[in-house]
């Protein structure tokens, strides 16, 4: 039979039930935060993504034409669609916009640990607001969607950085424009290659400062706290900019201590973020050993909306992937539970109890409970069997003289005990009884 | 701005909180009648449909050549890929395997009422049982799911028709193997085509007999309870398969009474279901003025598993798209609320208090209350305006002197009503309150 494909997942029960309680908290928290979710096509013109990061995007995507002739993609995120959205109708709407998606994205690639062809995202972003109290807020949120899981700041960190920082120090070296971003680029590949290598590119894009650059970027990268980075930013903090934005530093700082978050932030400018739209704070949570790849990432962009065509709108957003996620949850047993066994297993003596038991068997499924019955009819010991087969916590008994005192026998599976129930009153005495139900 | 694609949709908080709303009845429903749930990928080897479906159906699919080479497509439905899966673990698994997905499909046709070139199923299936109580517990399913909206039998009806019979009757008339797939062909047309054009096909594929035939398929379309079904049968009844049959139709229709659904049933065999791999019961739910496409469709396939190269396992399946329920939830009004306003917005004095505040809301957060404040600090009484403009319930206040005799203050923001909390207790205290909230 047809396999699927290479990096594709599929989802059996158990991983199913994981990854619908990972969407289930994902969603309770983002309701939480106030938060509303939106929903985009999974397939989009390919320009969507081309007109953002350029016709190179185009090899890591699985795009076609289809038969209407029109250049297609599998969507590699969700940034493009919710921009789209959000431009078409941002007059209407109170700011700030606060929105959010779980969806899934594609991208081709060769799959490995942690990056797969497919896979989901919980993709935030927050628009309108430029103050950084939205990062506050999106930073806060990103450490909560951690800890709903059990994981603690001896788990994950967020390292956090900021793009205007480095843009104020490399103006003050004498480098802006395209040449900043260029450093940028290599700033963000440092932490993962030797420094022999790491100058030798230097010294390709900026020449013969190289060295004495390089060294006060290991200084910046290095810093863990604002005193640090004062200093590591050198001539740089002559500019009244960098002091405003020292101050806004401050302030985020304060606003996270404030909402009890603090302990998960290291100060970590080594975060630059690849892409070139990000324009301020920027961060990326790790498991903190810093072995696996990035659990989430995101920051400001607050000129992408005008950029795509849309009105000038600030904006501040983060995305966290379920493989990663998942990965780290299963290390350190931490993956969500789910009930996988029934309420009630409905057990019948004869024929005539059998049609009763089967129209209560639908009004309590109604009612939320998970209820199982042979499906086959079966003699009574087998039904019992069953029922203990499927790990149900209790048997739900109807024999013929309890339906004629008008009664149901319930039977706890574990202990054996047991006790009438007054069928005429079967759904309310049950509903008491089980607080594990579904409704 | 680069527009989405014709057929596909975006959904913004209102059409996508009630498309959530939907998926969670629909899996709160499925747990409760002790469905699993199972996820494959939404891009697949081509091969996987046109293995099923034969190489014609690719003309309906967004298909094409990955960058590996490989021929693959979107899925237009789930059945191929629930099959390969059920296939690869059908013998470890406990009988009957119950199953369901909640998942996209893609179809490239013309987009139209009721049908897009992207829509959501729940697609549902229990494998190994070729017993009729099988069949009965999907119809039930099939119409809670219904009702779990609120939609009554005088809103849907289930049209059941039988696959099996028709074999027996055009048998008993000398029809046999492609002949009489060619001849279910044609009666799935007939209802949506005039009478003489009917014949004339009738006359082209059985040739002289066509009237007498035609008149006789008229009258079992036209039965609407067993004994009329019977004198429509006329010679195929003494055939001691189709007596056997009739008896499986009778304890069907026993049990659906037995579970209280029986008044949603109509039989009609004028549903035969177009794919050629049913083998028994199929069914389809319609609104009753039969004015709209079908809902949902199904109904038995006991030999596509092994067909697909799985071992034998009997099977019967359904699904239902969201988008003729959605236009039909809406025409009834009936589609699911959702609560769209926060539970508590907090305000506070100056910055001491605002600080405090943070911390609470991070806390009330994690319990799972939906709560705003405003991002950007701002004066006391535009606050509280924020607070009505947003919709919350309860402003919750963080005064200086109510803070210093560790309290805050309850505002309902309908009643005006104000109580005191204490702020050590004030997550106890609101939990006792809000019935409302997330968690």
């Amino acid at each position: 039979m047809t396999q699927s494909l290479p990096g594709f997942r599929e989802f059996y029960p158990p991983e199913c039930a994981v990854k619908r309680a990972i969407f289930q908290k994902w969603q309770q928290t983002m309701l939480a935060y106030g938060f509303a979710e939106v929903e985009a096509p999974i397939l989009e013109p390919l320009e969507l993504f081309t007109d953002k990061s350029g016709p190179e995007i185009a090899e890591q995507l699985f795009h076609f034409v289809d038969k209407g002739g029109r250049a297609v993609a599998l969507r590699p995120e969700f940034t493009p669609s919710v921009v789209r959205m959000v431009a078409a109708r941002a007059q209407g709407l109170r700011k700030p916009i606060k929105w959010f998606n779980i969806g899934e994205q594609f991208r081709f690639e060769r799959p490995q640990k942690g990056r797969l062809r497919s896979f989901y995202q919980l993709n935030v972003d927050c628009f309108g607001l430029a103050d950084f109290s939205a990062d506050a807020e999106l930073i806060a949120l990103l450490i909560q969607l951690f800890r709903v899981f059990g994981l603690t700041q001896a788990d994950v960190h967020i390292r956090l950085s900021d793009r205007n920082l480095w843009f104020f120090f490399l103006e003050s070296c004498g480098i802006t424009g395209q040449a900043a971003l260029d450093v940028l680029a290599l700033i963000d590949k440092m932490e993962r290659e030797d420094r022999a290598k790491s100058l030798e590119k230097f010294q390709k894009c900026v020449g013969d400062n190289a060295s004495v650059l390089l060294t006060q970027i290991e200084a910046l990268i290095a810093a863990r706290d604002l005193p640090s980075l004062k200093i590591a930013l050198g001539g740089a903090l002559s500019n009244p900019a960098v002091a405003q934005r020292l101050a806004e530093w401050e302030g985020l700082l304060d606003t996270l201590d404030a909402m009890g978050v603090l302990p998960f932030i290291q100060i970590d400018l080594g975060i630059v973020r690849g892409l070139a739209y990000y324009t301020g704070f920027v961060f990326e949570a790790f498991e903190v050993s810093g072995r696996s790849r990035a659990l989430a990432g995101g920051g400001r962009y607050d000129t992408l909306v005008e950029k795509l065509g849309g009105p000038a709108l600030p904006a501040v957003g983060f995305a966290i992937g379920d493989v990663v996620l998942t990965d780290l949850l299963t290390e350190k047993n931490l993956l969500p539970t789910c009930n996988m066994t029934p309420d009630f297993y409905v057990v019948s003596s004869g024929p005539a109890e059998r049609r009763i038991a089967l129209g209560d068997v639908q009004i309590l499924r109604a009612a939320g409970f998970w209820v199982e019955y042979a499906l086959v009819d079966t003699g009574f010991s087998k039904q019992l069997k069953l029922a203990d087969q499927a790990g149900a916590r209790h048997a739900l008994i109807y024999g013929e003289s309890e339906l004629a005192q008008g009664l149901v026998k319930l039977r706890h599976l574990g202990t054996r005990v047991e006790s009438d129930v007054p069928h005429a009153q079967l759904k309310e005495t049950l509903s008491t009884l089980s607080s594990s139900h579904h409704a």
